[in-house]
């Protein structure tokens, strides 16, 4: 080892241990790639083509962006050993963002940190990103791998994610042609997806352990809360292609309430019926060993919603068929009332 | 406060800090907001518009993107105090690296994560990602700022940034028309910008505590190991608009070597003269005590040099005299030979 690579390690940054890194997620990240990215002499930066996608179908591209990282989620795999999913957590949490405005996801970079790099535990996160990447559309084009002496504890990580989409200026889906009586369609979520996850895990680790069986889930709490969190991109294009979309909300923290408003224009409400669609039974847990009432439960989870849409009135059942095809279950969870831009839990 | 806001407050989460974090930062997001961002009805997610830029300038528009963080400068920053700098470095680290394709830099988003979030701390450090934003011409399209509670020490936090530019197809700055005899310019750099900083601290640490004057330097060495990285923005568009700039190269983690190799083609080596220029007394601080050779300091460091631009060599003199005129000091660093793809120290 040179003296520099010793004064380095000396300092904790271990570069060969980065290097390693690097070439395990090389095929990980190759397989993301569509037609559009472009490989360069230099190996840093992501450049994507979209000159390509400029024509008929986009005239006026906007690009849409969004950022985000797995919160607290991430101790899950910490405390499991699993680090494969969460990736798929992260680009979900960005990539579903950039839908809600119509856009066409293009391309994706992370940013993974941790006080020691960890090369297998960075490939295997970065397989799972690849793998959010390949169900969300998107090209993995770049990544920072950082070395953060002394800011992480041992075996812990953060990650934080970036998604860019295109969608044409006179095609952006903002909410604004929405009417009364509209129909909200709520698209199923995977459990928790990524949010809520301090309050979830204060509460199970209050009330059980992991890995004890609940009879009501199916399988380990574990597993339940360390399932990713769906990517609609598959879904709502199908949809788009066939009926009109007119508004779009993902279901994160601050839950049905904030997520929902968000496509509202002035003088309408979101109407949501509780009972019209299955709970996930997580939140039906949650809700027994926090005694929060429903009200404080919809402002927090997805409670088994983790997309919404809303359309006419006559596209509904079309829109549920669309999504029955993709195996991706679907209800009318509510509809447009006049109001004043709330949302309303029935 | 509600039964809700206290379930969360008790699992570690403040949501109102967060909201209030918002509020203080929406002036410094709004300054760095070009004509192209849209306002949505919803406040999520970034939209830029591309559209306008598209016809005589870009034709066939490739979008080049970046991820970086700032590494462990931020300890300094935690150390001092002062927090509206490292946003600056935040914003260098990511768009000095989309400037090296020849991209004109667009928009930018953030990710920030503590373990609490402390509002006044958010928006002094997004008003340094603003004022990076502003020198580098990019609009602060949006962010996140994550409370991970458990994640990070009280009072330190760490930053990832993610920076977008657009380049016509034709006009890719990659290296590939540099010929022997080109000329390497060298741009000053403001010190150690974000790189090096754990071997830094862990060198300072070692010889001398922060605060103490050092009479080389002029000032505090906290003060020379926190001044923000240099962002070329302006100045290579000044250059690329009178020059044909054939490669450019961000000198960052991995020095000289690592940095000038990526824009050399097959069959040509980057010769680089280390008495060219005027070393910063930081770099000759950290020598003397590290007792590294030169070759580790190259391979390490900026050594005074943050950004290079390779230019035919009837060109260099014009190249330097504009570089002059933005008050930004330039040097004939080297020059292009016939050799192997690498970077020669002479």
């Amino acid at each position: 080892m040179s003296d520099l690579r010793k004064a380095y390690k000396n300092a904790g940054v271990n570069v060969e241990e980065g290097y390693r890194a690097v070439q395990l997620m090389a095929d990980s990240v190759n397989s993301t790639h569509d037609a559009n990215v472009l490989k360069m002499l230099s190996n840093f930066g992501g450049l994507y083509d979209l000159s390509e996608l400029i024509g008929e179908e986009i005239k006026k591209p906007v690009l849409v962006s969004g950022t985000d990282g797995v919160g607290t989620k991430l101790k899950l795999a910490f405390d499991t050993g699993v680090h494969n999913t969460v990736g798929i957590d992260l680009v979900a949490m960005c990539v579903n963002d950039v839908l809600c405005h119509g856009a066409k996801p293009l391309f994706f970079l992370d940013y993974f940190a941790s006080g020691k790099i960890d090369a297998e535990v960075v490939a295997e996160v970065v397989s799972g990103i690849a793998e959010g990447c390949r169900q969300g559309k998107l090209s993995l084009v770049g990544g920072e791998t950082a070395e953060l002496s002394g800011f992480y504890a041992d075996g812990e990580y953060d990650l934080a994610g970036f998604a860019v989409g295109v969608v044409d200026k006179d095609k952006i889906i903002d909410g604004s042609t929405i009417r009364e009586n509209d129909v909200i369609i709520g698209l199923e979520s995977s459990g928790a997806h990524s949010n809520g996850y301090s309050l979830i895990r204060k509460l199970v680790f209050d009330k059980m352990k992991f890995g004890v069986d609940d009879e009501s889930l199916g399988s380990t709490i574990g597993e339940v809360l360390l399932s990713p969190t769906k990517i609609y991109v598959s879904e709502i294009q199908a949809v788009m292609h066939a009926v009109d979309i007119k508004g779009m909300a993902h279901i994160t923290g601050g839950g049905f309430y904030e997520n929902l408003a968000r496509f509202l224009p002035e003088g309408l409400d979101a109407v949501v019926n509780k009972n019209s669609f299955v709970k996930h039974n997580i939140f039906n847990l949650l809700q027994t060993w926090s005694e929060m009432s429903d009200e404080e439960m919809f402002a927090t989870f997805n409670m088994g919603i983790g997309f919404a849409v809303v359309v006419r009135e006559e596209d509904a059942d079309k829109t549920i068929d669309i999504l029955d095809k993709l195996a991706c279950k679907s209800y009318k969870i509510g509809k447009i009332s006049s109001g004043d831009k709330k949302v309303v839990l029935v």
